[in-house]
Protein backbone atom coordinates (compact mmCIF):
# COMPACT_ATOMS: atom_id res chain seq x y z
CA UNK A 1 0.00 0.00 0.00
CA UNK A 2 1.23 3.51 -0.62
CA UNK A 3 1.58 5.99 1.93
CA UNK A 4 -0.62 8.57 1.62
CA UNK A 5 -1.83 11.65 3.54
CA UNK A 6 -5.38 12.51 4.31
CA UNK A 7 -7.11 14.91 1.90
CA UNK A 8 -9.13 16.86 4.47
CA UNK A 9 -9.95 17.01 8.03
CA UNK A 10 -12.88 15.46 7.81
CA UNK A 11 -11.96 12.91 5.74
CA UNK A 12 -9.97 12.01 8.57
CA UNK A 13 -9.96 8.61 10.17
CA UNK A 14 -10.09 9.17 13.50
CA UNK A 15 -8.68 5.56 14.45
CA UNK A 16 -5.10 6.45 12.97
CA UNK A 17 -4.21 2.97 12.47
CA UNK A 18 -7.05 1.55 10.16
CA UNK A 19 -7.14 4.71 7.99
CA UNK A 20 -6.16 4.48 4.31
CA UNK A 21 -5.74 7.04 1.83
CA UNK A 22 -4.49 5.64 -1.20
CA UNK A 23 -6.66 5.25 -4.26
CA UNK A 24 -5.56 1.61 -5.05
CA UNK A 25 -7.30 0.27 -1.91
CA UNK A 26 -9.62 2.60 -1.96
CA UNK A 27 -10.69 1.93 -5.35
CA UNK A 28 -10.08 -2.05 -5.03
CA UNK A 29 -13.26 -1.42 -2.12
CA UNK A 30 -15.28 0.21 -3.89
CA UNK A 31 -14.92 -1.98 -7.59
CA UNK A 32 -15.59 -5.43 -4.82
CA UNK A 33 -18.74 -3.50 -3.30
CA UNK A 34 -22.17 -3.47 -4.65
CA UNK A 35 -24.04 -0.90 -3.09
CA UNK A 36 -23.49 2.24 -1.33
CA UNK A 37 -25.21 4.41 0.91
CA UNK A 38 -25.95 8.24 0.11
CA UNK A 39 -26.16 10.71 3.00
CA UNK A 40 -27.44 14.13 2.07
CA UNK A 41 -29.13 17.31 4.14
CA UNK A 42 -32.77 17.29 3.55
CA UNK A 43 -34.16 20.83 2.87
CA UNK A 44 -35.56 20.75 7.38
CA UNK A 45 -31.86 20.64 8.11
CA UNK A 46 -32.66 16.43 8.73
CA UNK A 47 -29.93 13.88 7.38
CA UNK A 48 -31.48 11.46 4.71
CA UNK A 49 -29.48 8.28 4.02
CA UNK A 50 -30.51 6.27 1.18
CA UNK A 51 -28.95 2.61 -0.07
CA UNK A 52 -28.14 2.57 -4.31
CA UNK A 53 -26.23 0.86 -6.93
CA UNK A 54 -23.28 2.87 -8.18
CA UNK A 55 -19.87 2.03 -10.73
CA UNK A 56 -16.71 3.68 -10.37
CA UNK A 57 -15.15 5.18 -13.47
CA UNK A 58 -11.47 6.51 -12.75
CA UNK A 59 -11.63 9.04 -10.36
CA UNK A 60 -15.57 9.29 -9.89
CA UNK A 61 -18.63 7.25 -8.94
CA UNK A 62 -21.64 7.33 -10.71
CA UNK A 63 -25.22 6.50 -9.11
CA UNK A 64 -28.23 6.82 -11.17
CA UNK A 65 -32.33 6.61 -10.40
CA UNK A 66 -35.17 8.24 -11.21
CA UNK A 67 -35.49 11.84 -12.02
CA UNK A 68 -38.06 12.16 -9.00
CA UNK A 69 -35.52 10.60 -6.54
CA UNK A 70 -35.13 12.58 -3.67
CA UNK A 71 -31.72 11.81 -3.38
CA UNK A 72 -30.95 12.47 -7.05
CA UNK A 73 -32.99 16.08 -6.63
CA UNK A 74 -30.84 17.15 -4.13
CA UNK A 75 -27.84 15.68 -4.59
CA UNK A 76 -28.10 17.34 -8.50
CA UNK A 77 -28.41 20.57 -6.71
CA UNK A 78 -25.05 20.48 -5.89
CA UNK A 79 -25.61 20.07 -2.20
CA UNK A 80 -22.96 18.23 0.05
CA UNK A 81 -23.00 14.37 0.00
CA UNK A 82 -21.09 11.70 1.93
CA UNK A 83 -21.03 8.28 0.42
CA UNK A 84 -20.16 5.35 2.01
CA UNK A 85 -19.48 1.72 1.30
CA UNK A 86 -18.68 -0.89 3.06
CA UNK A 87 -17.61 -4.54 3.07
CA UNK A 88 -18.19 -6.87 6.22
CA UNK A 89 -15.69 -9.49 5.75
CA UNK A 90 -16.18 -11.27 9.46
CA UNK A 91 -17.02 -11.45 12.79
CA UNK A 92 -14.04 -11.16 15.67
CA UNK A 93 -14.53 -13.32 18.59
CA UNK A 94 -12.50 -12.33 21.79
CA UNK A 95 -12.22 -13.47 25.38
CA UNK A 96 -14.24 -10.70 26.58
CA UNK A 97 -17.78 -9.15 25.14
CA UNK A 98 -15.75 -6.25 24.92
CA UNK A 99 -13.07 -7.14 22.47
CA UNK A 100 -15.52 -8.18 20.05
CA UNK A 101 -15.34 -6.52 16.82
CA UNK A 102 -15.59 -7.43 13.17
CA UNK A 103 -13.55 -7.10 10.17
CA UNK A 104 -14.06 -4.75 7.08
CA UNK A 105 -13.22 -2.53 4.39
CA UNK A 106 -15.02 0.68 4.15
CA UNK A 107 -14.92 3.87 2.20
CA UNK A 108 -16.52 7.46 2.91
CA UNK A 109 -16.32 10.11 0.28
CA UNK A 110 -17.21 13.21 0.26
CA UNK A 111 -18.08 15.90 -2.03
CA UNK A 112 -20.50 17.73 -4.45
CA UNK A 113 -21.93 15.98 -7.30
CA UNK A 114 -22.99 17.37 -10.77
CA UNK A 115 -25.58 16.09 -13.23
CA UNK A 116 -24.37 14.18 -16.20
CA UNK A 117 -26.14 15.69 -18.92
CA UNK A 118 -23.84 14.87 -22.02
CA UNK A 119 -25.24 11.85 -23.71
CA UNK A 120 -22.65 9.87 -24.29
CA UNK A 121 -21.20 10.07 -20.89
CA UNK A 122 -24.54 9.08 -19.65
CA UNK A 123 -24.66 6.20 -21.83
CA UNK A 124 -21.74 4.77 -20.37
CA UNK A 125 -22.22 5.36 -16.81
CA UNK A 126 -25.38 3.14 -17.26
CA UNK A 127 -23.45 0.62 -18.70
CA UNK A 128 -20.74 0.91 -16.03
CA UNK A 129 -23.63 0.36 -13.90
CA UNK A 130 -24.84 -2.70 -15.88
CA UNK A 131 -21.43 -3.86 -15.50
CA UNK A 132 -20.64 -3.25 -12.00
CA UNK A 133 -23.73 -5.82 -10.63
CA UNK A 134 -22.63 -8.33 -13.48
CA UNK A 135 -19.68 -8.22 -15.70
CA UNK A 136 -20.68 -8.79 -19.20
CA UNK A 137 -24.32 -8.07 -19.19
CA UNK A 138 -24.61 -4.63 -20.97
CA UNK A 139 -23.77 -6.34 -24.36
CA UNK A 140 -26.36 -9.21 -23.29
CA UNK A 141 -29.31 -6.73 -23.01
CA UNK A 142 -30.84 -4.19 -25.16
CA UNK A 143 -29.16 -0.90 -24.35
CA UNK A 144 -30.72 2.47 -23.58
CA UNK A 145 -33.26 4.19 -25.85
CA UNK A 146 -33.25 7.95 -25.73
CA UNK A 147 -36.08 8.50 -23.98
CA UNK A 148 -35.00 5.98 -21.14
CA UNK A 149 -31.92 7.93 -21.00
CA UNK A 150 -34.25 11.09 -20.52
CA UNK A 151 -35.83 9.15 -18.11
CA UNK A 152 -32.98 8.25 -15.58
CA UNK A 153 -30.92 11.01 -13.81
CA UNK A 154 -27.45 10.49 -13.33
CA UNK A 155 -24.92 11.86 -11.04
CA UNK A 156 -20.92 12.16 -11.28
CA UNK A 157 -19.63 12.09 -7.46
CA UNK A 158 -15.93 13.11 -7.27
CA UNK A 159 -13.22 10.83 -5.53
CA UNK A 160 -11.02 13.51 -4.77
CA UNK A 161 -11.94 13.56 -0.52
CA UNK A 162 -12.19 9.72 0.19
CA UNK A 163 -10.55 7.78 2.88
CA UNK A 164 -10.71 4.08 3.36
CA UNK A 165 -10.73 2.17 6.92
CA UNK A 166 -9.83 -1.32 7.18
CA UNK A 167 -9.79 -3.95 10.24
CA UNK A 168 -8.52 -7.48 9.72
CA UNK A 169 -6.78 -10.21 11.53
CA UNK A 170 -7.81 -11.93 15.08
CA UNK A 171 -9.41 -10.35 18.49
CA UNK A 172 -6.87 -8.53 20.49
CA UNK A 173 -7.58 -9.72 23.80
CA UNK A 174 -6.15 -8.16 27.40
CA UNK A 175 -3.47 -10.50 28.52
CA UNK A 176 -5.25 -11.19 31.70
CA UNK A 177 -8.18 -12.69 29.87
CA UNK A 178 -6.19 -15.05 27.88
CA UNK A 179 -6.81 -18.28 29.54
CA UNK A 180 -10.23 -17.60 30.33
CA UNK A 181 -12.14 -20.96 29.04
CA UNK A 182 -13.85 -19.60 25.43
CA UNK A 183 -12.99 -20.03 22.06
CA UNK A 184 -11.58 -17.07 19.83
CA UNK A 185 -10.93 -16.64 16.62
CA UNK A 186 -12.75 -15.23 12.97
CA UNK A 187 -16.11 -16.24 11.60
CA UNK A 188 -15.48 -15.09 8.08
CA UNK A 189 -18.69 -13.66 6.24
CA UNK A 190 -18.99 -12.97 2.45
CA UNK A 191 -21.40 -11.94 0.31
CA UNK A 192 -22.45 -14.47 -2.57
CA UNK A 193 -24.23 -15.56 -5.74
CA UNK A 194 -26.93 -18.12 -5.65
CA UNK A 195 -28.25 -20.47 -8.83
CA UNK A 196 -29.95 -17.72 -11.48
CA UNK A 197 -33.93 -18.19 -11.83
CA UNK A 198 -34.86 -17.55 -14.93
CA UNK A 199 -38.34 -16.23 -15.69
CA UNK B 1 -48.78 -7.61 6.56
CA UNK B 2 -51.00 -5.71 8.58
CA UNK B 3 -51.77 -2.31 6.84
CA UNK B 4 -49.94 1.16 8.10
CA UNK B 5 -49.83 4.71 7.30
CA UNK B 6 -46.52 6.19 7.13
CA UNK B 7 -45.47 8.05 10.70
CA UNK B 8 -44.35 11.61 8.71
CA UNK B 9 -43.66 12.95 5.52
CA UNK B 10 -40.06 12.49 5.48
CA UNK B 11 -40.70 8.91 6.15
CA UNK B 12 -42.96 8.44 3.72
CA UNK B 13 -41.06 5.90 0.81
CA UNK B 14 -41.96 8.06 -2.69
CA UNK B 15 -42.08 4.87 -5.01
CA UNK B 16 -46.15 4.13 -3.38
CA UNK B 17 -45.99 0.22 -4.38
CA UNK B 18 -42.79 -0.55 -2.55
CA UNK B 19 -43.40 1.70 0.62
CA UNK B 20 -44.59 -0.14 3.74
CA UNK B 21 -45.27 0.90 7.52
CA UNK B 22 -46.07 -2.17 9.56
CA UNK B 23 -43.51 -3.03 12.10
CA UNK B 24 -43.61 -6.67 12.05
CA UNK B 25 -42.01 -6.48 8.27
CA UNK B 26 -39.64 -3.52 9.61
CA UNK B 27 -38.67 -5.21 12.72
CA UNK B 28 -38.11 -8.52 10.23
CA UNK B 29 -35.75 -6.84 8.18
CA UNK B 30 -33.67 -5.18 11.81
CA UNK B 31 -33.01 -8.20 12.93
CA UNK B 32 -31.65 -9.93 10.11
CA UNK B 33 -29.18 -7.39 9.28
CA UNK B 34 -26.19 -6.86 10.93
CA UNK B 35 -25.04 -3.46 9.91
CA UNK B 36 -26.34 -0.21 9.90
CA UNK B 37 -25.48 3.21 7.85
CA UNK B 38 -26.06 6.12 10.30
CA UNK B 39 -26.38 9.49 8.69
CA UNK B 40 -25.62 12.82 10.97
CA UNK B 41 -25.39 16.35 9.63
CA UNK B 42 -21.92 17.23 10.92
CA UNK B 43 -21.20 20.87 12.72
CA UNK B 44 -20.19 22.27 9.30
CA UNK B 45 -23.56 21.31 7.80
CA UNK B 46 -22.65 18.49 5.69
CA UNK B 47 -23.69 15.02 5.92
CA UNK B 48 -21.65 12.13 7.51
CA UNK B 49 -22.31 8.34 7.19
CA UNK B 50 -20.70 5.85 8.71
CA UNK B 51 -21.40 2.49 9.36
CA UNK B 52 -21.76 0.48 12.43
CA UNK B 53 -23.37 -2.56 14.20
CA UNK B 54 -26.19 -2.09 16.09
CA UNK B 55 -29.27 -4.55 17.62
CA UNK B 56 -33.02 -3.86 17.97
CA UNK B 57 -34.75 -4.16 21.47
CA UNK B 58 -38.51 -3.70 21.05
CA UNK B 59 -38.92 -0.07 19.89
CA UNK B 60 -35.46 0.90 19.98
CA UNK B 61 -31.99 0.38 18.23
CA UNK B 62 -28.90 0.51 19.83
CA UNK B 63 -25.56 1.36 18.37
CA UNK B 64 -22.56 1.58 20.79
CA UNK B 65 -18.77 1.94 19.60
CA UNK B 66 -15.69 4.60 21.83
CA UNK B 67 -16.93 7.94 23.50
CA UNK B 68 -14.33 9.25 20.93
CA UNK B 69 -16.73 8.45 17.94
CA UNK B 70 -17.50 11.49 15.96
CA UNK B 71 -21.28 9.82 15.46
CA UNK B 72 -22.04 8.58 18.61
CA UNK B 73 -20.65 11.95 19.40
CA UNK B 74 -22.58 14.20 17.50
CA UNK B 75 -25.80 11.83 18.44
CA UNK B 76 -25.41 11.80 22.09
CA UNK B 77 -26.32 15.63 21.90
CA UNK B 78 -29.65 14.89 20.46
CA UNK B 79 -29.27 16.04 17.03
CA UNK B 80 -31.24 14.17 14.00
CA UNK B 81 -29.97 11.20 12.97
CA UNK B 82 -30.94 8.58 9.79
CA UNK B 83 -30.66 5.01 10.15
CA UNK B 84 -30.76 2.36 7.34
CA UNK B 85 -30.37 -1.26 6.76
CA UNK B 86 -30.48 -2.72 3.49
CA UNK B 87 -30.56 -6.60 2.78
CA UNK B 88 -29.63 -7.11 -0.72
CA UNK B 89 -31.41 -10.24 -2.37
CA UNK B 90 -30.43 -10.27 -5.93
CA UNK B 91 -29.91 -8.87 -9.02
CA UNK B 92 -32.74 -8.63 -11.96
CA UNK B 93 -31.70 -9.46 -15.00
CA UNK B 94 -34.31 -7.44 -17.74
CA UNK B 95 -34.33 -7.62 -21.83
CA UNK B 96 -33.45 -3.80 -21.56
CA UNK B 97 -30.71 -2.48 -19.96
CA UNK B 98 -33.22 0.04 -18.49
CA UNK B 99 -35.21 -2.59 -16.79
CA UNK B 100 -32.41 -4.41 -14.83
CA UNK B 101 -32.78 -3.97 -10.84
CA UNK B 102 -32.11 -4.88 -7.45
CA UNK B 103 -34.21 -6.81 -4.91
CA UNK B 104 -34.32 -5.99 -1.71
CA UNK B 105 -35.40 -5.01 1.37
CA UNK B 106 -34.22 -1.77 3.51
CA UNK B 107 -35.46 0.30 6.79
CA UNK B 108 -34.76 4.31 6.93
CA UNK B 109 -35.55 5.26 10.72
CA UNK B 110 -35.49 9.38 11.49
CA UNK B 111 -35.29 10.46 14.88
CA UNK B 112 -33.18 11.45 17.75
CA UNK B 113 -30.76 9.34 19.73
CA UNK B 114 -30.47 9.51 23.84
CA UNK B 115 -27.46 8.09 25.34
CA UNK B 116 -27.77 4.63 27.45
CA UNK B 117 -26.32 6.18 31.03
CA UNK B 118 -28.22 3.46 33.32
CA UNK B 119 -25.49 0.73 33.66
CA UNK B 120 -28.10 -1.73 33.55
CA UNK B 121 -29.91 -0.81 30.49
CA UNK B 122 -26.39 -0.58 29.13
CA UNK B 123 -25.18 -4.04 30.28
CA UNK B 124 -28.23 -5.26 28.45
CA UNK B 125 -27.90 -3.20 25.00
CA UNK B 126 -24.13 -4.65 24.85
CA UNK B 127 -25.49 -8.08 25.78
CA UNK B 128 -27.79 -7.45 22.58
CA UNK B 129 -25.43 -6.44 20.46
CA UNK B 130 -23.12 -9.30 20.82
CA UNK B 131 -26.17 -11.57 20.82
CA UNK B 132 -27.19 -9.85 16.72
CA UNK B 133 -23.40 -10.46 15.63
CA UNK B 134 -23.31 -14.11 17.10
CA UNK B 135 -26.61 -15.97 19.03
CA UNK B 136 -25.32 -17.32 22.10
CA UNK B 137 -21.79 -15.71 22.14
CA UNK B 138 -22.87 -13.23 25.38
CA UNK B 139 -22.81 -16.18 27.47
CA UNK B 140 -19.82 -17.51 25.70
CA UNK B 141 -17.73 -14.52 26.93
CA UNK B 142 -16.13 -12.21 29.88
CA UNK B 143 -19.24 -9.95 30.61
CA UNK B 144 -17.84 -5.60 30.50
CA UNK B 145 -16.25 -5.02 33.35
CA UNK B 146 -17.40 -1.15 35.25
CA UNK B 147 -14.64 0.00 33.11
CA UNK B 148 -15.46 -1.14 30.19
CA UNK B 149 -19.06 0.32 30.42
CA UNK B 150 -17.30 3.48 31.04
CA UNK B 151 -15.42 2.99 28.21
CA UNK B 152 -18.09 2.29 25.64
CA UNK B 153 -21.00 5.03 24.75
CA UNK B 154 -24.36 3.13 24.08
CA UNK B 155 -26.97 5.24 21.99
CA UNK B 156 -30.84 3.99 22.17
CA UNK B 157 -32.85 5.24 18.84
CA UNK B 158 -36.48 5.01 18.46
CA UNK B 159 -38.58 3.45 15.50
CA UNK B 160 -41.22 5.43 15.79
CA UNK B 161 -40.50 7.49 12.25
CA UNK B 162 -39.71 3.82 9.97
CA UNK B 163 -40.47 2.41 6.83
CA UNK B 164 -39.62 -0.42 4.93
CA UNK B 165 -38.90 -0.62 1.50
CA UNK B 166 -39.36 -3.47 -0.74
CA UNK B 167 -38.19 -5.32 -3.92
CA UNK B 168 -39.11 -8.58 -4.75
CA UNK B 169 -39.76 -10.77 -7.84
CA UNK B 170 -38.42 -11.02 -11.73
CA UNK B 171 -38.15 -8.31 -14.14
CA UNK B 172 -41.06 -6.09 -15.32
CA UNK B 173 -39.88 -5.65 -19.16
CA UNK B 174 -41.50 -3.82 -21.89
CA UNK B 175 -43.89 -5.70 -23.82
CA UNK B 176 -41.96 -4.63 -27.34
CA UNK B 177 -38.87 -6.16 -25.66
CA UNK B 178 -40.08 -9.51 -24.79
CA UNK B 179 -38.70 -11.47 -27.86
CA UNK B 180 -35.14 -10.01 -27.32
CA UNK B 181 -33.09 -13.01 -27.22
CA UNK B 182 -31.71 -12.26 -23.60
CA UNK B 183 -31.79 -14.31 -20.70
CA UNK B 184 -33.91 -12.77 -18.03
CA UNK B 185 -34.09 -13.82 -14.63
CA UNK B 186 -32.79 -13.50 -11.05
CA UNK B 187 -29.40 -14.02 -9.66
CA UNK B 188 -29.99 -14.17 -6.21
CA UNK B 189 -27.20 -13.01 -3.30
CA UNK B 190 -26.89 -14.10 0.39
CA UNK B 191 -24.85 -13.20 3.08
CA UNK B 192 -22.84 -16.10 4.66
CA UNK B 193 -20.72 -17.27 7.52
CA UNK B 194 -17.81 -19.33 6.14
CA UNK B 195 -15.87 -22.09 8.89
CA UNK B 196 -14.86 -20.39 11.56
CA UNK B 197 -10.97 -19.73 11.92
CA UNK B 198 -9.34 -19.83 15.16
CA UNK B 199 -6.91 -17.84 16.53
Amino acid sequence: MTPASPPSTRATVRYKGRGHYDRELIDSILDEAILCHVGVVQEDGTPMVLPTLFARDGDHLYVHGSPASRLLRAGKKGVELCVTVMLLDGFVMAKSAFHHSVNYRSVVAFGTADEVTDAEEKRRALELLVEHIHPGRSAESRPPTDDELKKTLVLRLPLDEASAKVREGGPIDDEEDLDLPYWTGVIPVRSVRGEPVST
